[in-house]
């Protein structure tokens, strides 16, 4: 049912189209290894957007590419702004040679000003779509396909083609490449406003731009190894038996008893129900929607305690917030955090379970990201640390008191740089012990009354942890601010999307 | 590291204990088939909480345990209510035969009056662990181990305990039962106010302890097919390359702009930078803690199609909220959402997408959880239809308008009983229209500025869907009320933890 001017992919191609699209994959072109001679002569339908691009008029001179575009170096935010800033290089060449019609023109807004059509020129594009590291170097003949420089040279145009894989024209890295006989879609650009058009971008000046920043290289292996990771995540517990439980995210219970918290209402811009305008200060949360205080939740553990001590052992994987207005690197107001929780088991058991998880995900990622890690990753962080036995002070009223009277049964799965990626703890499973915790840290009682049940019937000894997964992509990555690690990052002052 | 009462798996046991605990999982042994005469013999520790029971004093009579308990119908809440109903007939036969040694107690306090210790008994104990349908019979003699009546017997009772596999002593269902030797923990139970203590219980009332319920039959069957549920929905869109992106619960765009929203805010209890009480009608967002007006996500998907145009194809799953009061069968203000999004696609792409996900966890659920289908659901729903090409008034505005300029391109997958449990649309690609739609919608153009870049710049052809998680829970459950597909919902005027 496809609209006529759509792709239809030519029955002869190898390459197996994507599910739900008539375009092929370029990571299945450009990772095929020494496979790639075979795939010479095929055609095949392709999308993606411009990383980078030259025009050649007339006589095609052969000049490679920056080799930066086929093995970018690390933190190289776009290849294509490193192609940019060759410009005013190439710039001069062109008034030496007086515009001769031979020498290469650069990418640049065609003038209104100029009184003829250009003559024939070759377009070569890097495009990108996602799926790899590598681009498709495709090259667009405008003598055959009637497009202008100006559609489709600019930065992160997106276009959908069909051609012809051959052996590359020039003498670059790469080692295949598409010329075009149809072209199904533009997408143009405003390149005065578009973000990434500028010259190399420092991954912090991204940040106003959460939007359109995966269309970079960095931002895009970023998100390939954190849904590597989230995929790995629920393999490595499904796998152990546990059973995922989706914990609450609107909650009237304090987790921790000492984090700062949202407010979850629909009390603002409202009137109470006698007209009266209603005070932020002390306001009536009989009338606010669940008819009590309600928080966004800092930690679903406990909720999480309650289906472990029915259904034995369990995991919850899902976003937690913290109102925290200091500004830090690993901490934003709203983080996806993996928690689990273990019936009949004490604090070495979930040590060990922290661990193996830990040890799975590393080895995960260097098995399934490798040409995104060999991008991304220069540093090897050394062995990461276990502290445990904290200080009671320090840590929730629910860990488990230790017969010292001092110290509780907790841990810290500590990494150097990052510092703590993994927090767990043994529960205090013995009511009376709870109920002096709850008194000790000034909680209010009947919050807590449906999480004393679960020590009122059937009690159990129980222990978990909670992995910080936005941390676990950082060390991953090598990154060292969080806010780059997380596809729309929430922080204090600022939230525009 | 384990202390000294804690269990050792004997090293004879050819049962693979639990990792991180040193329990079997009772689905090893009761659904081992025929194999099981192999397991007669064998020591193994087992851990779980107390479904039914009985006591037999001195010569222990061999009457069956309801056959209920062993093959439990559908909406049995708990087995052990049913027991529990026999309860006043037992008291006449004790009272009859005038405490005869010989005779069958229930299980019931004992009385502080009473003079002499008990004589042994034997405990038959039904204990479940959550790891599937059946209960493991386990049989302690209080000769042996010194346990009472009121430690052990009450429903919901835990224990951790060693012991031998049999062949069943009685003429029950069971095919296999344990001997206990050891006993490493007992959490007893206040049956007074346990919630389950009671007769046999309705759905609904389960519903105001949701912290306890996930211990009967039915909410543990629930709890195990959402969780295949939920790998299934990450198993379906990895194998087909897509990439899993969490986009942010805490956002200042309205993704429909005909949702009711709840605020995200630190203003309530507040005063004002100046000192001045903040009133709740008219609030100064600056103030509020992102300096925006921020609200919990109706839908993600406008996010996620900005990772769309840079990555192609794309899912996200995670809460997603309304503040509706009107009472729904199928709706609570935090429901959990699988969104796609895909690049270089039209309507239909998504429809058949949609549709291969909507069979796949369908067939996911029949070939992994059988034992709970067979429990739970009666019913077989008649084949889902999809409905598509809507008037344009009744979607969303970023839906894309067709040529008739009244009808939109998006689709419906509705389901007998249950309506609706998919909903797609091809997006609007083109900027001009999508500027126009805003307008139409009254939307302040400001909040999607970020949006319609992604028209400005590079833009494509794409669709996607939503798929009600919490609704593919219910139909595949057989349940008619969401709030029972859903571990701690979220409703008006309501919550409780």
């Amino acid at each position: 049912m496809m609209e006529s001017q759509e792709p239809k992919v030519a029955s002869s191609s190898p390459l197996v189209p994507l599910m739900y699209s008539n375009r092929a994959v370029l990571k299945t072109i450009l990772e095929c290894g020494d496979d790639e001679i075979g795939l010479f002569g095929k055609t095949v339908v392709v999308g993606g957007w411009v990383k980078s691009s030259k025009e050649v008029r007339r006589e095609p001179m052969a000049v490679p590419l920056k080799p930066s575009e086929a093995s970018p170096g690390p933190k190289d935010v776009t290849c294509v702004e490193m192609v940019q800033s060759r410009i005013p290089f190439f710039r001069t060449i062109i008034r030496v040679f007086g515009g001769s019609i031979s020498s290469q023109s650069v990418r640049e807004k065609l003038e209104p000003t100029i009184p003829k059509p250009p003559p024939p020129s070759k377009f070569y594009l890097q495009i990108n779509d996602g799926s790899c590291v590598s681009n498709l170097m495709v090259m667009i003949d405008s003598a055959i396909v009637p497009v202008s420089a100006s559609q489709v040279l600019p930065t992160g145009t997106c276009i959908l083609v069909q051609g012809v894989l051959e052996k590359p024209s020039t003498h670059g890295k790469q080692t295949i490449e598409l010329t075009v006989e149809k072209v199904f879609h533009v997408g143009t650009v405003e390149s005065d406003t578009y973000p990434l058009s500028r010259k190399k971008l420092p991954l912090g000046s991204l940040r106003d731009s959460s939007h359109i920043r995966p269309r970079t290289t960095t931002v895009a292996s970023i998100t390939r190894i954190r849904s590597a990771l989230d995929f790995a995540t629920h393999a490595f517990f499904q796998n152990h038996g546990f059973l995922q439980v989706q914990v609450p995210i609107i909650t009237t219970t304090d987790s921790e008893g000492f984090s700062e918290k949202f407010h979850v209402t629909t009390l603002l811009g409202s009137t109470s129900k006698k007209g009266e305008p209603v005070t932020a200060l002390r306001p009536d949360y009989n009338e606010d929607f669940f008819g009590h205080q309600s928080y966004l939740t800092v930690s679903g553990r406990l909720h999480l305690e309650s289906y472990a001590c029915a259904l034995g052992n369990v995991y919850s994987f899902g976003p937690r917030f913290r109102a925290e207005k200091t500004v830090s690197l690993k901490q934003v107001a709203e983080m996806w955090i993996v928690e689990v929780e273990m019936a009949f088991t004490q604090l070495e058991d979930s040590m060990k379970c922290a661990e193996d998880c830990f040890k799975f995900l590393c080895r995960w990622i260097l098995d399934h990201c490798s040409q995104d890690m060999n991008f991304l990753a220069d540093d090897h962080y050394k062995k990461p640390v276990i502290i445990y036995d904290f200080p009671k002070a320090v840590k929730p009223f629910y860990v488990r008191l230790n017969d010292d009277g001092k110290t509780v049964a907790a841990f810290d799965l500590v990494v150097p740089k990052i510092g703590r990626v993994i927090t767990g703890s043994q529960s205090e499973e013995r009511f009376d012990m709870l109920t002096t915790r709850i008194r000790e840290f000034d909680l209010p009682r009947d919050q807590y009354e449906w999480y004393q049940d679960l020590r009122r019937h059937g009690t159990v000894k129980h222990s978990g942890f909670s992995l910080g997964f936005d941390l676990m992509v950082l060390l991953t990555t090598g990154l060292t601010d969080v806010r780059d690690a997380i596809p729309f990052p929430r922080t204090h002052g600022k939230a525009s999307n």
